[in-house]
């Protein structure tokens, strides 16, 4: 089968044997994955997350290994059965769509797909998924919409963690698709106000045409001074979606009294911040990092029902062929936002 | 009157005008006034602390008139009732005992009582507070306990924003007299793993006295690593304790996934973390300065109901003469927890 395998530098399409499903597997053909902000982390700073694994305490091995071996990248993905390993219900037919929570698992634990050569993700005509985990779509339902599943669920997951009150104000600091992805979720959940900013005027446009209901621009004003504006007195919370470096500190430093403030942007780097400014403000920093199985279910009822408009955020389809390319047109915020990777097209940009 | 004023390197009885209660005020006596951390902090740290403020945007004029005026620190007080001022109800017969968030109300703002020249504190024989404000106090109950209530609150407000469960862990990082009324609050609420941690082996034989059920000395072993061993698999929440500079970072690092982390130590210093960690584990810093007024009522009614033992956190009492000394005995953790000063007395330790 065909992968998009990465590369030092670029993603080159090689020839892989297709996996075989083991115990509890199923093999499944892959019909649409997005490319996630942390793919392009991924390629772009592949040693600096080495670096900050050793720097953590853990074991670059398996993360060495991978590189030599080109990763395989893709965890927002539509898929369709194909075939069942031993131990499986088979309860889903062959040909039936489904999405899944982007783990395979291995010795009883959820492996992430595409972190090591022997768990694949989805820049791949087909890949392994576990039996257990996989949710059945609507045939109805467009690959593009479900392949926005994954990212939806952890924009629920950020909103769930933030418990958003009544008279909370939302403020979303980066409109990447994190951050748009959140502005719908919190549209979806009733919430009134929210401030979004970015430095990009499309990502603004975007954030508008998501949900947001004051969008500021990042270069000229204070996207935290503009929602104490919009809502005075009112507890703000903090989406920063950004994970530019020492964001969080500003945010601290910023934010009124009694903010909380989500880490939901991926920062690799040791930042610094002043304690103090969070504790004379009694700020709180939760951090998000995924789902739980039933909020990736809540995700796909939520594109079920319409909530989160696909066409806004899915800017571009290419096929394996095309990864490079959308890899660097993804670093121009004002062309593309969500690129899809249809492994059986060959379309480019 | 007679008040022990902060000059640069030494605490100076000096006399000063009683002050005069101004509309709302009541005039009091001042019967005892526990020793801060935070009033060893503004005694070490006073530039520091302009820095910070600069820091952070604030003004540091009112700090540096303060400086050249000797503040009047001492904000944990028990007092009794001496007299009114203007519009005021004088509910209270002169005489009775009173404790009292240490706030006076100027401009229908509450100031912080020693952080202005004009709103001193009570480590003088008199001093004003907002008649709205205060909490009678049994004769019966010792002067001590009382003077604790505000340290409790303080407690009780960090336990309160902790969210503390049936199956949490507490730890607690640092067992000056913060930590230990921590640990104090933490039995009182019925937590039953209370895993705390200092260098001083005084400080660890207080925190058992306090009600600590593990303790470990903290230049031989990691207190998260004990925590996770006495109960494993079960979320921890962390109280930082210290406020050493950094150690909310390593906590990060140290900590096991969805560990709740409570920042009570106050650091000023700029410090810095991996959020990377943070992300990765979904570790929650919360910090806190204060109580609500209902956790400061609360505070008195465990001290009345002596859930918090004072004769172990009460190590000394000085008279006004005597606050240079306490302070410098206070940088040695082996000899003093929390030492009191009577502003009638003639002690020395």
């Amino acid at each position: 089968m065909r992968v998009a395998a990465m590369r030092q530098d670029r993603f080159v399409v090689e020839e892989r044997p297709r996996p075989v499903p083991q115990s509890g597997d199923v093999l499944v053909k892959v019909r649409a994955c997005g490319i996630c902000g942390s793919d392009l982390h991924f390629f772009h700073h592949y040693d600096g997350l080495m670096d900050v694994t050793r720097a953590l305490g853990g074991s670059t091995a398996g993360m060495e290994e991978n590189r030599r071996q080109g990763p395989v990248l893709g965890h927002e993905f539509v898929c369709e059965v194909v075939d069942y390993g031993p131990d499986t219900n088979r309860a889903l037919e062959p040909g039936q769509k489904v999405c899944s929570m982007p783990f395979l698992v291995r010795r009883g634990a959820p492996i992430l797909v595409g972190s090591r050569p022997d768990v694949a993700g989805a820049y791949a005509e087909y890949m392994l998924l576990t039996e257990a985990m996989l949710l059945p779509v609507d045939e109805a339902m467009p690959d593009e919409a479900a392949a926005l599943v994954e990212p939806v669920g952890i924009a629920i997951h950020a909103v769930n963690k933030a418990r958003i009150g009544a008279g909370d104000v939302a403020v979303v600091v980066g409109c990447g698709p994190v951050g748009l992805t959140t502005i719908a979720v919190l549209k979806a959940r009733g919430c009134e106000a929210i401030i979004a900013s970015d430095l990009s005027p499309r990502r603004r446009q975007l954030a508008s045409a998501m949900g947001a209901t004051v969008v500021v621009d990042a270069a000229k004003a204070s996207v935290i001074e503009a929602a104490a504006k919009a809502a005075p007195g009112a507890p703000l919370v903090v989406f920063e979606s950004t994970g530019a470096r020492n964001m969080l500190g500003r945010l601290v430093l910023e934010s009124p009294a009694n903010t909380r403030i989500i880490g939901v942007g991926i920062s690799t780097a040791e930042e610094s911040f002043y304690p103090m400014a969070a504790i004379a403000k009694e700020i709180q920093l939760t951090f998000v990092i995924y789902y739980a199985a039933e909020e990736f279910a809540e995700a796909l009822d939520l594109m079920r029902g319409g909530a989160v408009d696909w066409r806004t955020l899915v800017t571009g389809k290419v096929g394996l062929d095309g990864v490079t390319e959308a890899f660097a047109a993804l670093s121009d915020p004002e062309v593309h936002a969500k690129i899809l990777i249809d492994p059986w097209s060959d379309a480019r940009l």
